[in-house]
């Protein structure tokens, strides 16, 4: 029994934490959370966890303060429990995006949930495709960090003519990982490079790279609003792209982003289930690929000490 | 310039906060708080802070989690731009309710807050009547724990006739708070002692002490719904008590609240402004006893290096 | 042999450790307690302990800087010789009372004291009816805190007549602990509300609910001086009690306690052997209760990871 | 004389400091950096250091590991003896570039060393064009990041004729940072797309953007080998490309790297001097721009808690 | 008022702290230590001590465990009542002693304290002769070390003939300090060289150097029971020793010591006053030589931000 | 598979790891450090280590900051590929000598290493003959301390008359290492007294204790440059001696070492192989002894939890 696996799910991820139990084969651990009616949040692990190799499953979607707390005081309510070993599993770290000082007296939030994240109790992290590589150093707990981009780029590879395709990166900063995705799918890349004219006005991006005729897919690390697929589309559209599609890990698709989507000039959008939406029934061309063997695999791995590196070899 | 005073305010507490500054004779400083289209919340301080003696204010009110993150983002993001000294000035702070283990496998997330509000940076703590007086030593920074009760008392001195009052705790729990109230005007105390019967059923309370034909004070730290405080009042008037009051610190009234206490057989509710609230125009007996001089003093002498302690001698 | 189960008791403990080893089966591990002539404390645990689940016993008893010093020092020669896991075994953590700031610019020692338990060593701790619950939240390392207050209730219950018993708590701080005492047993409770009536007196306290004809048990956490317990008794007989029974877990019992027991007017006496005490023979109505078996039973769950707080379903 | 400013060098960076120095009208603090036969550094700082403010002054060059040894050491003897406040001036971290696991097992040395500077004694960083912006959010203490990316760009506006030039980067990853140089001369930008062919081959980079009869400048956070720069320029002249320039920040210029740009069709190249160099004598076409002014206002104004934020405003 | 210097006396230095702040021309400030009934220890600070400079006296003498725990505690209420700076002045750590694994399974509980000291809220430590120069290294916060030896050299020189004497350490790791010491007076040293001869017997000690007809000074760290004193002067005779005096910076002289030191063959004792002792007057041939101006003189200088180091110049 | 034994070598101590290694009949970990053109170095470890119980060989030889580096490196690798614990095996420690504060404003850098070790990753260290036995103390995670002296003691016993033979100690602080070297071999000591007569001048050392006629074997912990021992052959042969012999368990013999051995008045040299040398063969009179059997038997017993302290008895 002593060091048995076990996984426990928050609100914001009960159904890959789902998924993911049912390929390893167990039952989800019993966990309540509930709200007193000050609005403070309650978590009460319903199993005995002592000397348990224990897994949370917390993504950060909205309300994302909630999220994060849930996570946070379930963290320390195992680790108080004694818990054996405590493993944060992030499929979708928002927070990955405030990762720099881009303007004066911000906080790297990235940074400091990081530091929260061991401070409430967690040993390890276990996520995937961070916004940037580098946030994988802001922990200080060891990290198994994976990446979804083989399994969105096999995906483009088995449904479309890959002969005439181009990925693009929606600003220079997505440069690397547009490159990583399209080395694997051994198609060219452009950038579009969008930049300030003065105080007061963004200049309309300019395509970095060749596009004119081409099928181009825009790549990006999340679609939060879609704000930036579409003006993308219509950048790349006037550049004279054929046909546009769009590939993300994490689908967040809030507020008008479905709207915004379904409305928009794209043969298809391709997304993970690291995120939880409802509303993806409304987007006839959107594809969810399961990350749940993934981290079913991952999780198989970290428990029994074996290579988690190799499932990317 | 060198350790100036600032204060800030996060979203929960910008109007007890201009209130303090305006007796300080400072103006608050200048804070943007807003929210990524992924739900992320981004803070950006607006004004050198280098060197500073900071104080950020913020009270753990619905939604708390957000609030909560607000804070802890602020201080992440003082203590990056390199401000000398920085304490959370926290007026309600909602989760020292969770400050024991009366369940298994809980968090004491009254520490765990505690804890986290170090790691983002708070060097001290500014806050009020803790629910238990313990929490105190949940924190590994100083903490200076301001009370209303006197304020609070001297309300019910100078606006009610004392000769007939009792001063009542709604629960065994409470007795010590209610016991400093009572001690303060001059009059006795009684407990209502609520019990489990058994599995299913709790028993009604038992009054403890004599409240038959008195003029009853129901004194607590918070209100919430008034769940407990209309069932304490009937209780009391089954009792024999021939009028009933309410006195909380922290007047949180969420959820039912307000049309519960307008409707409760209550001759007057008092509580302070720790907690913002828009709707209580529409409780004609409540009277909101201002704070904010007794933090406005605390933060001056926390600044200048005076003792704190004198102002409750 | 790796993880094997060691209990090493130090000087303030050596019949409750003794007790709890008879009762695992296992023979105490040897270790030596010694003095230099400038009076430090010199401790060397006399046999392996590598990779071993190590479990250390030592109430705070009279000495107790030197009994707190003892088991800091031998947390610390664990450490150092490789203990795989260190659990501080504190059946009477004394220090619990300091748990507040009742006074300006006193320490919290509760918190201190649960600090240098860290910093010593100890990755875990197991104790028994802290001073107030909340005590639990002053570690940084997983707690499991025992009761005897079942144990203690359900003496009465076999030993005497409950309808006409009355629970009373000796000031209102205590009323928590008494509620759940007198739940346990079904019987009504009161308090004694003491309070300061000017600067230089303090008022004779006042019984709060109803205690006269009634047999009444004071109950509480510690017996120390048996000041408190007496001018109790005192007070309770004079508003019309039958008959004093008290009860406490921590039976402490210093300085002219036993003399002042055994004069006093009570009809008997419970307490629990967290405490050794040698003059315990000289007070003839003293029933002492052994908590040895709930100890054995939480250090076995601990060692094998089942859950500790079965034990009080 | 409490507080007072005090900079010393280490031996990397002697000539910066003096020159920092120099600008803010004080001399560098007098410390000794020696070598004890068995190949231990010993530092000794040679004059009182209570209660001031101290910069140390040292970049991460050649060789490194002794440049920062001298550095920790020089931090934790600083610290002993009692200096108020220690900033690590590091104008050059080389570590920067080991910033995320692009291999298994490795380690990301930027965040280890941020550890380690605060582990021997470093409160603040100042540093200099970070391999990636991402690098500030390894430290957990506040970090000043300078740029000298300005700086560079002005000269290119004052020597070179703007309107035919594209600004390179040499890989996706340096995408950003060409953006934002290209962005502040208002030239367009490219870059070089390179990658694996297959398992033993590197394909020949593509250029992605148009760079032929185009003035090209290839810039870089920092040249080391030149190997770089020279397969960079080879692929936009077979591009194109009618002349090349290369600015960098971070001139390190090791090994073969003199001999290489000396002998490469290059028409200038703009460095800094955070790293010192001897060699530079024999590159007739190279620019050292110093960043002295810009490490002087920024610890001046460290000093004297001014905004850091607007020298770049 | 802002960082004014402070100074407390625990227990057992309140002679001493007296002496210094006469020095300095301060009063020492208000404290009360006293004891509740079950032996735990309280203390309160009695004067407000916000944003002071403030030196805690205290040295290691017996009851050892009580004197640290005061300490300890006193140092814990100093900061969480928001003192600016804490320093522990230590005249006798007496646990510098344990400073090494000579027996498997012990504690290095010098060490240990200099932890807590640390978790107790300790910013600084100043001490005097260490056990071993070494002991320094175990604190994590900067140390002040100062010496009495050249105090107790001066009076040799003083009072005593010194072309015929020799330095004498009473075993192989006392030779360094007597190499100091004897180095100051330019006379020469020896050593006595004890060893076990088997498993049951220790050897009478050899005497490593000349000694015949001289005058011996027995120099020593601390004196406490005065046993190896006694044996040592014995030896010394025996070898030929013309006469004896013996010289120690800790005059801790517990136990039997005193009525030894009356009886034994020496000319002359010479200790400082880190110790309180009530019982000196019965040593008519000991001079007990004050250390507070060298206390004194240290603290001031650490206030002020001037080298301590000068002092030893 | 768990849990299992791994065994790494950085570069200093390759040929002792690989003794070590097959002494347990296992294979060194495959690990790679290499070196970037900007002089970083980089370390990949290139087997699967989740889980294990890992060892890392360095010993601190020149150059001795790269040599510090690799192991820091590697262990930060180690530690977030999940390692389960990791032991830093430094069987020469150099720094050990920078141990104290013997001038003003220096770093004790071997506490300074020891934090390293553990901001790094180390659980746990593994060292032999450190400078002063002090220095243990250093550390806050364990430390298994061997000893070659009795492994080199016995080698005198095996090859030499003992009964004309005294052992040495070059300096006052040596006395207690040639104390206990001298009296496992029941033979005399002596001690060389060297001290400064004026600011300029270094008195020629004074003998302490009996070597005319003797054969004299100094005893060192190191030998580095060979000055010492240089120095120390002549002033004992002034003084007498009939012959020399030289032991020292770190023969670094580092700079003109070899050359001055050679040439010196040394009947034998004796040291381990803690310190890997290549230039051996020149010195004739060198023997050589591995200490990888004591560690071997070490790692093996830490590893399965055995006493280590038992290999000593």
């Amino acid at each position: 029994m002593k060091h048995a696996l076990q996984i426990f799910a928050c609100n914001a991820s009960r159904g890959l934490a789902a998924e993911i139990c049912s390929r390893l084969g167990i039952r989800p651990g019993r966990i309540e959370i509930s709200r007193f009616s000050n609005d403070n949040l309650r978590v009460q692990i319903q199993e005995n966890v002592r000397e348990r190799d224990v897994y949370v499953v917390q993504s950060f979607t909205e309300p994302v303060s909630d999220h994060i707390m849930e996570l946070l005081i379930t963290l320390d309510a195992l680790r108080s429990a004694s818990a054996q070993r405590i493993t944060a599993v992030i499929p979708y770290y928002s927070y990955a995006r405030s990762d720099k000082k881009d303007a004066p007296r911000i906080s790297i939030t990235a940074r400091l949930i990081a530091d929260m994240l061991k401070t409430a109790g967690a040993d390890r992290v276990l996520t995937m495709d961070l916004h940037a590589d580098q946030v994988h150093g802001f922990f200080s707990v060891p990290v198994d960090h994976l990446t979804a981009i083989p399994t969105i780029a096999e995906h483009f590879r088995a449904h479309h003519e890959l002969s005439n395709m181009v990925a693009v990166a929606t600003d220079a900063g997505g440069a690397k990982r547009v490159g990583r995705f399209s080395e694997r799918l051994g198609i060219p890349m452009a950038i579009i490079d969008k930049r300030r004219v003065n105080d007061t006005a963004v200049k309309h991006g300019e395509v970095v790279g060749e596009v004119r005729g081409r099928d181009v897919v825009i790549f990006e690390d999340e679609i939060s609003t879609g704000a930036t697929v579409l003006s993308s589309v219509d950048i790349l559209k006037t550049a004279g792209a054929r046909s546009a599609h769009v590939g993300a890990v994490h689908g967040v698709l809030c507020g008008p982003a479905v709207e915004r989507l379904r409305n928009a000039d794209l043969e298809s959008i391709v997304v993970t289930n690291t995120v939880n939406r409802a509303e993806e029934k409304q987007l006839p061309n959107l594809a969810t690929l399961t990350v749940a063997p993934l981290f079913a695999a991952a999780i198989e791995r970290i428990h029994s000490g074996e290579s988690v590196g190799v499932l990317f070899d």
